[in-house]
């Protein structure tokens, strides 16, 4: 009763089936809870792309000066920031349609199970559930990367801290959905506001800080030396660029939420949902270009995760846009930090949103334990959010709190869905007869999201794409493993004709260590059990079966004793086969075993105790006609 | 079965009880199963003392040149080693007559709890089962030093060596103490055969190597500056006497192992224990001294642990009087190494024999879980075998392997159990009225050893000894609340007038999620066990009821079937509520509730099932007149 009550006040109430209807969201809540996976990657996509440029180790030389490339290239990034705008409008295009299709969710497992078949289903299926975890990890991480730039002295505590706010949102998200889109509201929004306003304040009103005198000269010096950068390094200008998108394609990462998520919406679904996607990919292009659009204007370099004073290009742009010689642009930055650091941190709960839903999804289709389709008190699918805080901590605990180095695990993943949801739409219109039109948008977005996993794989190889080539097959061969065992086990308990229901009779074997108060509990159960009850003991200790055989006469109810003799000092032994010999006497018997168990109440008491019904289950217990059952007395 | 036949072939096949007493060891057998312990001490004991001299930090200026004291007090080595020898004998004079008083073994918890009374008997208990620990932790450790000592290179396997030569003891132990004993004999006999030849050899053969220059000059310099020490540093001189000779105490471990275990001697018990501890002791004294005179000769000078190349003095004495550039040199100092590692290996023994012996008398007087007074298949007590190996392990991974941290540790608790020993020999020959000489021996064994305990504890506080008296109070107040759970418990057991079998009824439960083959099995023994069964739906999914009543009707024996609303989806509410409204109904009925099981074969089959009777176990389990239990169906 009291861990109910615990679990009440930490939880929140059951809620009751009936209930569910009630817990879909109204756009202006629906959009914090989806969006802000989306909307938060604007938070570190934009470095990203810079910290691409900065890698890229060729120098040239230059008047005498060797000239690392890196800092030249960092005035491509708004031009980078541009072709992945135009990206999101066609994955958004092709989304639109996803969810019309499919109001009661059409994520890329659904769509791609039912119209390309179970093999791209699964892998769907398998890709999604990584980065549901990539993306709480990814969120997390990057959150309090923003703290750490408010205060660059809780640096140490990155890993503390990104525990803690995974432990907040399990427990936010075990309360249930409804609770949580009210408690997102605020930080998004927030975020939302303060970054557009500072967009707009610094791209009209800001001036410009002189650029810094390595990112002046190299910028400089490039120009002149070489007005048409191919010249300088021949086909890499190409490489550079494709590894500087598929960076900056990790804006994309949540774009899927609404689609999966369609049947949280008000009625109407679709267009509800449909409305609410469009706004978000407006105001995620927004933020994204108006802020690498800033990071080049104020000249921002990129700092690497773990040097001292580490600060985000976020922060840096913030800092640069509002002075922080004033106590407006300090309160500003402040503000701004916060609302990073909140936004993404909640947008870990579009992945705590959905990863329990898809896997009970996958789990009612056999792949995975039937544990996670179960639906817990309050309509939250508990078990699949423990798993995914469980892992997601460890990754990022595996990966230091070093966003970048998640980052490229996890675009792969996304982008590999995207693809497999998009033909399986295409599929889809075809069977519904749809206009060529609309099959086209459908078929490019997915070409072009086809082209950019590759790209993507290709260019993040070492740098970490190979771990995803790794865990898919390997949570793949998991689903089919799970599967075979469970239609394994729909054959196996399948009732066939030679199946009976067999007449049975039972002998009851009660164990007697010694006479005492705890068992008379159970020789009251035993004698009202069955007929045939006899009453067992072992003999460890020579001396003290005089003492048993004289106490049962006072209290054994004249039920039979039967005396075991051990030679080896085994309790469980001699049981064993006098069980055996039972039930090799007659065919029909079940023999029931008693082990009285005084069961104290503290909990280290019972470390003191031991209980017989544990071994004895271990021997007995694959016999199809032995029951090993507990009496309990607890002590007071 | 399986489970059994790799259990008989690691550890051997039961002995029955009346072949306990062929487990008696001769003369020959008993002395390295019982000795291991003390004259393995050899192979440190040198080097401590010598230590200690060398983290004398004082410096002298002698001549312009500041001087490390501690090189000059080397020379002091033999000196304190001959002290310690006249300690042997006091000792063992002293556990020569609490062998003749106890054939049938007296421990120190034995003797003082018998003459002293219970407080000193209960410090001396677990004093003494911490020292068995630490016997364990320090001869392991030093053995795998004399590992590293042979091959340098070994050095970063220092922990994994310890882990696997624990496992190895501990496996050998729990097969039995017979064989252990045969095992033992040959590097025990090896060793002391090997170092006495060794002693010889170097003392009347071997040249002197020349000093090392910087401890030539101190000894020099010393003798020139101040042929009386006093004169340099006062009483100082008598401080770093003290700690040296407290460190060189650690010879003396293990001496009182053949009076505790006197009673695995053949017969006559005491005249071959007494004979066979002589012996130990004389070897004792002629391998320890011998070992500090070479060293001394030899101007040895210990290396710390963890520096690279780390040999011990041991290792060092060898290669210096069997010269390395002969193969026989090199032969000797192979054969030598392996030697001492394996006697100090083996030494662990000791403890092993002794632990779990001391830990079931304790058991037996209520002061230990009663698991450890439990006597296993082979007459060893292996619950006590394993805490032992665990607790050593874990103790060598936090001192990292380092067999001089582990030893401050260990002496002190030796030299309080000596002497409560002593005294308490004191009381029993006054009761026994023996000569007053017999009575002063003891007396005097015991005044020296407390002595000692006092001077190791201030000497050796900050290195490590007041872990000491952290560790024993903790055991002992461990103790006293396991006593008083096992007092509380035989109160509470005992049988009043008052209590009564009382007469009862039985309603059966039976679960039903869906008819499959895997509940037939309880249907037919649900129907075997009382005339009131009922079968029990709870709905969570109200689609599958009309199929799961369909198929009722065709295999449930018209037994009646009762449908459970759940409106929180919850299986287990529903059923808590019906069987507290079925005892609510009738005072003295018992309501067994049977949860059908299938339990797959495999082992990671099993998470993919859940079983609810834990959940009911948890919520119903303290409910007097509810017993819970699982008929299993096992998967082919």
């Amino acid at each position: 009763m009291n861990f109910g009550k615990l679990k009440e006040a930490v939880f929140g109430k059951p809620i009751a089936s009936k209930h569910a209807h009630q817990e879909r969201l109204p756009k202006r809540v629906a959009l914090p809870v989806f969006a802000s996976d989306a909307l938060s990657s604007t938070a570190y996509a934009t470095e990203e792309i810079m910290r691409t440029f900065l890698h890229v180790s060729p120098k040239f030389m230059a008047g005498g000066i060797s000239m690392s490339l890196g800092y030249a290239f960092l005035s491509q990034t708004f031009n980078i920031a541009i072709l992945i705008c135009i990206l999101i409008v066609i994955v958004s295009l092709s989304y639109s349609q996803t969810i019309k299709a499919y109001p009661g969710g059409g994520g890329s497992y659904t769509v791609a199970k039912e119209n390309l078949g179970t093999w791209p289903g699964r892998l769907a299926g398998a890709s999604l559930l990584i980065d549901y975890i990539l993306t709480v990890a990814v969120s997390v991480s990057a959150g309090v990367l923003a703290l750490i730039s408010f205060n660059t002295q809780l640096q140490p505590y990155v890993l503390h801290l990104n525990c803690f706010f995974i432990l907040l949102i399990t427990i936010a998200n075990l309360r249930g959905a409804k609770e949580s889109g009210a408690l997102f509201s605020i930080p998004t929004y927030t975020f939302v506001l303060l970054f557009g306003t500072l967009i707009v304040y610094g791209t009209f009103f800001a001036a410009g800080h002189p650029a810094p005198p390595e990112v002046a000269l190299a910028t400089e010096e490039l120009k002149r030396v070489a007005p048409n950068p191919t010249e300088l390094i021949g086909w890499a200008w190409i490489l550079i660029g494709f590894k500087a998108f598929s960076s900056g394609c990790t804006a994309l990462t949540g774009i899927e939420a609404i689609s999966n998520g369609t049947q949280a919406f008000k009625e109407p679904v679709s267009r509800n949902a449909a409305i609410t996607l469009w706004w978000m990919a407006g105001i995620l292009s927004f933020l994204f270009v108006g802020g690498s659009y800033l990071a080049e204007k104020f000249h921002i370099i990129p700092m690497e995760f773990g040097e001292p004073g580490f600060k985000t290009v976020v922060a840096m742009i913030t800092q640069a846009t509002f002075p922080q010689n004033t106590s407006f642009g300090v309160g500003y930055f402040t503000a701004m930090q916060f609302a990073t650091a909140g936004i993404l941190i909640l947008a870990a709960n579009t992945a705590y949103a959905d990863f329990p839903r898809l896997a009970s999804i996958i789990a009612r289709d056999n792949y995975l334990p039937r544990q996670l389709a179960v639906v817990g008190d309050r309509l939250v699918y508990q078990n699949g959010i423990i798993i995914l805080a469980v892992t997601s901590c460890l990754l990022i605990v595996k990966f230091g709190g070093d966003t970048s180095k998640l980052i490229p695990l996890y675009a792969i993943g996304v982008f590999a869905s995207f693809t497999l949801s998009q033909f399986g739409m295409v599929v889809h219109q075809r069977k519904d007869k749809k206009s060529l039109a609309t099959q086209a948008v459908s078929f490019f977005g997915g070409t072009i999201t086809l082209i950019i996993t590759v790209v993507i794989a290709v260019s993040k190889w070492t740098a970490g794409a190979w771990v995803v080539f790794i865990a898919v097959p390997l949570v793949l061969s998991m689903m089919l493993a799970i599967q075979r065992h469970y239609r394994y086990l729909a054959r196996e308990l399948e009732i066939t004709p030679e199946d009976k229901v067999l007449p049975a009779r039972t002998v009851t074997l009660l164990l007697v260590p010694r006479v005492h108060r705890g068992i008379l509990n159970a020789i009251s159960y035993a004698r009202a059990l069955s007929e045939d009850v006899r009453a067992l003991h072992v003999t460890i200790d020579p001396k003290t079966v005089a003492k048993v055989k004289e106490d049962w006469v006072k209290h054994g109810q004249e039920m039979p004793l039967v005396i075991l003799e051990s030679p080896y000092r085994s309790l469980v032994g001699p049981i064993i086969d006098y069980v055996e010999q039972t039930l090799s006497e007659d065919p029909e018997v079940f023999v029931t075993v008693i082990v009285p168990e005084s069961v104290p109440r503290r909990l280290w008491h019972r470390l003191l105790h031991t209980n017989a019904a544990i071994p004895l289950k271990a021997a007995l217990g694959a016999r199809k006609r032995v029951v090993i059952t507990n009496v309990r007395h607890y002590l007071k």
